[in-house]
């Protein structure tokens, strides 16, 4: 017997309970028993994103929800910086260039976050700058960006520049409050923190971001967040939802407000530094300066084989994890904390590393891994 | 007790099998076991298109696939033909003028399609016409377009013109060759004929369209089916994918493969006429002229009041109707036969319209509209 178990940072575990509601028979999204979903999801979803500002759903993955940020904020001609600190960093750039416009990178070593001077320097060399657009936590590298220093450094320079956050698998996970931290946007994705199936996103914006999505001359239909917003004014969406995971995430936002977000936090929290403790006592290399509570990456050890070890760990201990991209493919693995783990769960994952590494030859002692990460959870 | 029925032409109702395999624990999207099912999917909806043209499935509801017809294959300046016949043809419009297109319009009255002739005098008036997008089955009114008859009318005018099918409501539903009829691009989308859940839709193009997508300069990125396209190839997607909605896909696909795909369009065919000899028994005036197979519109009749219908139906009967869209609010209602529906189930929907019409007053013939159905059925 083979127990199956997933540990990637998106698609994360959904709860038994979560799937089989969304089981149930189909509804019709323009009648009242959407709606009172709609109600309840629109409420939570606000203080998910600890913001007073309305939250909108879109059917789509979180690339979805970028594209909306871009395409809806900015317009023809315009400057924006964008930070590069590996895959989803890097998306944000080739956003901007698919709509033409003027795309400022910084780019940082991946595993090493952007300071916030750097951030302001490069706008005061563009100083048409209309956008910042950064990632909070970057999941091809595990790594955290201190968006709340980035973005009070970014509006005393300039209150006019819109901060742009890819929340995508930090929302639910990480500390991040859109309001009190004055950002302009977040976007997260459904398949993360928030536990449920991959195919829905969400997005809010400030007052600052509507007022420059005023001005916006960019071309979009699907992705048009002033419809997006007038159909949430009047608890509607305005093209036919992805019904099934709006009732997952319904039941998902209720257990995150009944665990209560700075709970969900610590608890991430917690499971990362298990994690990482259980993986130095092994004596592996974590990549990331900053490491992000979502996911921890960590190398490959020296002499092992990535596909070997992942064939091992998949095959023989059902565990999924996700591998490097870019430059990194073959050279990390990547473990997740992210969504619906509890402490039991990281020492379940940490028992099958210990083994598989054990196997593949690496030189551990079996045991330590565990040992470091139970004395996080009991200390 | 009281049972809840779905007769909504999207979302339609599920087969209880697919719900529940869709609740099996969550996989990963670049793992073998993902793979398998998009080799399986990808395959079939070639099938249930008849086309040998990669069908590619973007996470968005069928207005995700309109956009992307738009965006891919038009440039800036271009002018296009569509065919505004009801509230979806008027979207292509909408799409169009979102990109600053000249978008060219024939309104035809709503439940009456437009004759192949009048496209054609169209593109002779406007010719530099580079696209025609057309309604297959227009849900706001239950109206089938013979898309056959004008895509062979505009391609011997101009073998240039690229013809785009909204096939939302007719995939799986209605009689729709791609190759053989040779159209353009064809679009659909999960919760139709296809049975599933809404939140994935699927697109495929022509080579006449990919040649016309070469020169597109129209921003795009999400909706990018270059990039779509070259996933496809590499059994992959380019974002991730709503995988729950795709492991329901694969299950469903198989379903109508079993059946056959002419046997499908055939029950459509059976469905529909029995509703509508039904209906036509029971004394109701039908909207089309030429009626889809996905769904039947049907006027209340006069002095019913369609608020005490609808609630009438809905909270006694448990049936989920759709009422009308735009100037047809409130003096249509539409009945589906379109995706996981038995001749049974048009026995059972009648049977609760009769005694519905009874009780708001109609003067209508009890058994009649049973009868008139059963007659089609046994025949």
């Amino acid at each position: 017997m083979i127990k199956k178990r997933l540990y990637t940072p998106g698609p994360t575990p959904v709860p038994e309970q979560i799937m089989l509601t969304m089981a149930e028979p189909m509804i019709h999204h323009r009648h009242p028993e959407f709606q009172e979903i709609l109600t309840s999801v629109n409420e939570n979803l606000k203080y998910l994103f600890q913001t007073d500002n309305g939250v909108m759903t879109l059917t789509s993955s979180g690339t979805g929800a970028m594209e909306a940020s871009v395409a809806n904020i900015l317009s023809k001609g315009d400057t924006a910086v964008y930070v590069n600190g590996g895959k989803f960093g890097e998306r944000w750039g080739e956003i901007l260039q698919a709509y033409g416009l003027n795309a400022v990178e910084i780019v940082t070593e991946w595993g090493i976050p952007v300071p916030p001077d750097r951030v302001v320097d490069e706008i005061k060399k563009n100083p048409d700058t209309k956008a910042v657009f950064l990632t909070h936590s970057e999941t091809s590298t595990g790594t955290a960006t201190d968006i709340k220093s980035i973005a009070d450094a970014v509006h005393k320079y300039n209150n006019d520049i819109v901060v742009v956050v890819d929340g995508i698998t930090s929302v639910g996970a990480m500390e991040s409050r859109m309001d009190e931290w004055d950002l302009d946007i977040v976007v997260t994705g459904s398949q993360k923190g928030l536990m449920i199936p991959p195919g829905i996103s969400h997005i809010a914006l400030s007052e600052r971001a509507w007022k420059r999505a005023e001005k916006s001359d960019l071309p979009n239909y699907y992705f048009d967040l002033k419809a997006a917003k007038k159909a949430l004014d009047k608890n509607d969406t305005p093209w036919t939802p992805a019904v099934t995971l709006f009732i997952g995430l319904e039941k998902a936002l209720e257990m995150l407000r009944e665990e209560g977000i700075e709970n969900v936090w610590a608890r991430h929290q917690k499971l990362a530094d298990a994690i990482r403790s259980g993986c130095k006592a092994l004596g592996l290399k974590l990549l990331s300066s900053s490491p992000s509570n979502a996911l921890t990456a960590v190398y490959v050890p020296e002499g092992v084989e990535f596909k070997k070890f992942n064939s091992i760990i998949k095959q023989k201990y059902g565990i999924t994890v996700a591998g490097g991209q870019g430059h990194l493919k073959g050279k990390i693995f990547r473990i997740s904390h992210l969504g619906y783990y509890d402490e039991l769960d990281m020492m379940t994952m940490m028992a099958a590393l210990e083994r598989t590494l054990a196997e593949v030859g690496a030189d551990i002692q079996m045991g330590a891994g565990l040992t470091a990460a139970q004395e996080i959870f009991v200390k």
